[in-house]
């Protein structure tokens, strides 16, 4: 069987593997204060180009997104996103424990608008009873989204504006940003998104780490006591510069460039086969993501050799999500392309 | 510089590194569901003798602390435990931030008593105004304690009947767990444990994994939903396999048995040399921490040379913490004895 | 100016008033433990008709939804609830501070029913990822709704019966209930709601007393410890005998139907007139609220004499709510009725 | 049975009681916008002699407790005070609770020192792992204490100091405030108490009030966005007006001067008595509460006649709060004053 479930089901990149194995016997002081995590502190800072942001890993996505949100927001402050974001729909009211409401916007293809946070802020501003409603606080994107849609530069330029002029934070979730890179799409940098967010994470775990995600925080007002913060939610863990080790590896001599962008390359090949074949899409996934609407005929032919992690089905349709990543095998790519091809 | 400060400075047991090599591209399913953890924990059930346990990965000890104590307490309800307890001392704040009074009884050499439980809940029950004064709910013990002792079976056994008797729920924090297990105070095994305790943890990172505690529900009313209780808490990582590794390979092979029990046995050594210097001790320590109470002298002498992470000077005494581990090498073992034998 | 604002603009029943000051130099036993809050709580306890309900009282509306839900929820579960509710509009996120999801149903004329009960937490139990996501636990209604509207017997059974097969607390918000049993659509009584849900309340501040909500605790499993829990929420007052003072009041004598009774008149007979002139309603409101959809201009001539709290206007209309009282007096209610009849 | 149990067994002041009548028919507006509170807030600020700060009302004093030290702290904050202060000792955990650890000082006479705050800071900033301990971050006071002793305006600048060389925000509870300022230790004006504090409360229901607190908002800082939280916290009650109606009450004409003034010179007058008799004190109490150290037959014989609300018994002695307020009769005074001369 053929897995394109997910992008989280093999280790990680031989590169990181190697770093362990010859730094294991080094000593290294605790807490994420030793010279592995300042080293890739200072490649993620070269990568974003400023020297002004504080970096912090975080062993994974959902414990940092409760952080940030529950750490940088009073407590009547409420964070806007769209209907399909991860903290919303899958994080098991993470954010919600934490104290704070979620404040969906039905996303279009994955996303919301500068519009629509917009919106949300004079509804809230206008209401009758201003005090009894939630307050706006935070708007919280992902990049690549969660339907595998990549944010243009206008488009973030515009909600950071909107972001500014209603005094909200701007948090990026970039748990897939160093896939979205290379998408088709992609017409912004590292250096863009530091520059319009207040705060946003690199993800490392999707990628090819073992685990760990690097929040960059940019905003110079959050970053005081941020460590007291981290050893408050059980996220700084003794040994981090294991979680130092994995960026290091992802940052140096490019080697994340090299194992995402052949990533998304495959998923556009997938998607070249498909277009050719007829099927639609239920998003404009550019990232390596891919949401096909296949005949349960169709479906059912690719699922007794590929696994895509379970599909919905609905009026004689199969919506599956093809995923590739870091660790997919040219093997497994030319098997299924071979077979979307007799579809 | 030798280093003595503490467990945690270098990465795990190279049986782990080799581990992580062999299975880098074997595909896993998510979040703690894979064969690696079923594996990992069937190897754990067999070392506590027990099939009815529930077993959960979780990154680290503070984490772990608070999602058991906020999960399992009622929002009115503290946790007993010694004044130098991690969780009251060490974790800043992470227990009241879940909501939770601490409720700190004066430690004997790093340890609490049965009759120090039941005479908190005596005061508790008999004050005048019951309901205004926070009800105990479960006493928290680290096993072995932050000063090095080890609690004896007949000490826990006394604990457990006094929770029990109590209402109370008891807890072993086990940070250190597989190290006091070859203390020459060790009269118990972790089949005692798991028969004497609702909950407790095995630690892993501390004894050679490079991240991980392993959390043993042994109370049956406390197991169910708990894989929520993780996601809500940021604590099911995607790549769960990874921790899962880290046990299979501290509990294959006798793992854990050879490296913990050398690195007592280190400091055993290292205590002998004190005792016959006529170096006193803080606590009665006898796992692979030695508190060990310095002349000024002795101690400015020992630190050109090795680095036990800083002392508490006091009239004229150095109050210093000498910690081996699994990764002591042998050449930095011998270096210290003969420093140590020729104060 | 003729104010048809809210309910809660006035002080109290003089029946109440009378009452504090005939008793205001008895001394009493402090935070609820008193002679006068034993009395009201056995008035209530006589009204539903069981011995064996706990009776507590709490100062407001949003304070004894926050301690109902936060302390009866598992941490990560959730409380289902229609779109409009008081709960997930107009408290601040009071739940979410609590630490809860509040998982919204659009509304049907104010209400949910128990088919959307079901189908929520079918989606819940098939979804792909269930401890990905958040658990129904609990499902909130208010009684009369804020759209006026009113449940019927059979509605609340049906309600009452989906939460049992799914294993859901069923909590019942009564700010209003006292006038919804002088609803034409009432079919039921203060005895079948305290046997078909697990917990409710019954609202006194906007039926005429000072202060205070009544919550009637039928689940046994829900009772113990309540009072710790009442403290630690800062909601167990010192001079806990005025709370209990405004439901002696309110339920001696037959009191609260009278007042209440009347309240309910008074809008049916704003309801008739609307109804004659064509005036269409927003609701099939039938409590003391009334939902009209005035034209602008019929609008405009009526709040230059009656204040009805702000309208929304849209599409040339106005929606306007008029809302009587224990308090309305016989003479704003002619000249409303005159005015109306004029329009 | 004469009761000199506590000060919040009776209604309230008769003046207050007819005023509540007097206005039972007026209409308000809702939460606290209302005229009656304007006026009241208006009153509190003519008496601190400041109209920039904010004055808002809230039903309870651990309620107001809870509210403030988790609204005006960052989460890894802890609250300095007193092992004596009622944060500490009889709110059920309401401030962990609300995420934060309470940093307790031992007590001297019910009070902490400039000394103690100053040490505590230190000690966090050199401990050995700053970040792994609670911060400080406020400190917490009672005025008077719950020892019945009363700050000295040198003992409050020395903290206020001390705050803000650390950058800590300092917080006055001052639930018997009223009170202390007729003791005979009382050096300080409420314009005194303004001047040094960042937020601190006006007692009511203890001096006279049916409920209520009232809350003065010095520090700019903390004002904005305050009746969000108190909304969200269950504290904002829809008929504010009651609470603003007991304010006007006790500060309108000098009342709670009066009253106030009454019940610490009858407290007096049963220390005067106490001393001549050769009876002992816990404490140096000079408000309205009295520690008194009875032999057990002294005891004995009062509590057939006298309820002080239970008395501490240990080796031979009763240790009895003698308690006075607002409502104490003058015929229940002389009783108590013979029977004391009689000892």
């Amino acid at each position: 069987m053929k897995l394109f479930i997910n992008d989280y089901q093999e280790g990680c990149l031989p590169e990181i593997l190697q770093k362990l194995y010859d730094n294991n016997y080094v000593a290294n002081s605790g807490y994420g204060t030793d010279k592995v995590c300042d080293n890739a502190r200072g490649l993620i800072k070269k990568a974003v180009n400023r020297e002004d942001v504080d970096v912090h890993f975080i062993a994974g996505g959902t414990l940092t997104n409760k952080i940030v949100i529950s750490s940088f927001l009073r407590p009547f402050e409420g964070v806007i996103c769209a209907d399909t974001a991860h903290i919303a729909t899958h994080e098991t009211g993470a954010i919600e424990s934490g104290g704070h409401k979620v404040l969906t916007v039905p996303n279009k293809d994955g996303k919301i608008s500068a519009d629509d946070v917009k919106r949300l802020v004079k509804e809230h501003i206008e209401g009758l009873s201003v005090e009894h409603t939630v307050k706006p606080g935070m708007v919280y994107i992902s990049q690549s989204t969660e339907m595998g849609t990549v944010y243009t530069l206008a488009e973030i330029k515009a909600l950071s504006y909107a972001c500014k002029a209603c005094g909200l934070l701007f948090y990026i979730d970039g748990a897939r940003i160093l896939y979205s890179l290379f998408s088709k799409d992609c017409d912004f940098t590292l250096v863009d998104i530091a520059g319009l967010c207040d705060v946003f994470y690199i993800g490392g775990t999707k990628v090819g780490a073992l685990l760990g995600e690097a929040l960059v925080i940019v905003n110079p007002r959050l970053k005081e006591h941020f460590r007291y913060i981290l050893k408050q939610n059980g996220a700084l863990m003794a040994k981090g510069f294991v979680m130092g080790a994995q960026f290091e590896g992802l940052f140096e001599n490019g080697n994340y460039v090299r194992y995402c962008k052949r990533a998304v390359e495959n998923a556009d090949k997938i998607r070249e086969v498909l277009k050719e074949k007829g099927v639609e899409f239920e998003s404009n996934a550019s990232d390596t993501q891919t949401f096909a609407i296949f005949t349960e005929e169709q479906y059912n032919a690719l699922v007794t050799r590929f696994d895509f992690g379970g599909a919905t089905k609905k009026d004689g349709k199969a919506y599956a999500r093809i995923c590739t990543s870091w660790a997919t095998s040219d093997k497994d790519m030319k098997a299924l392309l071979e077979a979307l091809s007799n579809l």
